[in-house]
């Protein structure tokens, strides 16, 4: 049997819902995103809860904390590592392939914004359902 | 080439681990199994440490408490949105259509808890070889 | 329709991602691994971030904390519980099946660290890509 890259395959898209707002967790899920476009993958991204609220337009570059178990040591080593901002990984994976990012209806109704309110990279606004049916492969979590 | 919507293949359930405790992550698992559900897919859930805490039959209503990085601002539009609890939404899905809700027994014993200890919408206590054979799609930890 | 246990499927590895540090998370996981090994199924680790810290030789044992949401309760609850470390039930799963745990080159960067500074079960480095390339099942990402 000749084994085949889950995001090498023709077998759907990689899906994932983005609720972690804070910048370790974006910077880990844009570098996923950046390595399945790079791969030819076509790419679902779905923006829920504290994730959508990174995405308006006047917080990206804020600073959004990092997980509690961090600690100072590795706030530390991650401010020092000068990799791009996850803005920017987003940006350049939706440069590379088949890259979407939708934000989820029910969460712009709960903070009360509207489209203009995300940054430009957000293509649009979807309910859970769309979301389901553009999402034919597995969903991760993050 | 025909796309198909993951959740409306019939390769395999829908299973989610739900480990976390919080109000807004029960939340979103919640409109994610709500949708599954309503898009006609099987959904397999199972519930693992602070999520099965949540379950119990005297703690569902109570405040979880939400992510750390909500802030004030987040946390009082989620209270403020008016959304069903989540407890409703899974009631829903359940209604809907072919929802499972296992407790994890590893996670019972260490809670030393019984299945009377948990809500009525709990079907059952499973080992983690259980929920893996009836995990027939990808599992996503939320 | 036969219905085929996701585990116990010929198509693809489980793939998990660990990037949260805490012992809570890391203990799921563990037994996520083990149980997917016992069934037969090739098992992907990839440690980003705070999980990567964690397999550190010498910080392996140490405590690593918990989710907030455990409360006193939990973690008096979780501490006493008598299972094994979750150390030693990735240990297990690689002695029961095929289980391979990469580190990310892009954390090890960040932490400056090398091969010698993990714990002798991780395996390798890897890159994103080289992950990817070997992940041919869906992505957990935990």
């Amino acid at each position: 049997m000749q084994r085949k890259g889950y995001f090498m395959s023709d077998e759907g898209s990689v899906s994932l819902v983005l609720f972690s707002g804070t910048d370790d967790k974006l910077q880990a899920a844009s570098v996923l995103a950046v390595g399945a476009a790079a791969m030819g993958r076509r790419v679902e991204i779905f923006l829920q809860y504290w994730a959508l609220d990174a995405f308006r337009a006047d917080r990206v570059l804020k600073d959004h904390g990092v997980a509690p178990e961090a600690g100072e040591e590795g706030l530390r080593a991650m401010q020092a590592q000068g990799k791009p901002h996850w803005s920017e990984l987003f940006a350049q994976a939706k440069e590379l392939g088949e890259v979407q990012i939708h934000a989820c209806a029910d969460s712009m109704e709960m903070f009360q914004i509207t489209k203009d309110d995300l940054d430009v990279m957000v293509d649009g606004v979807w309910g859970v359902a769309s979301f389901f049916m553009a999402a034919d492969g597995p969903v991760t979590f993050i």
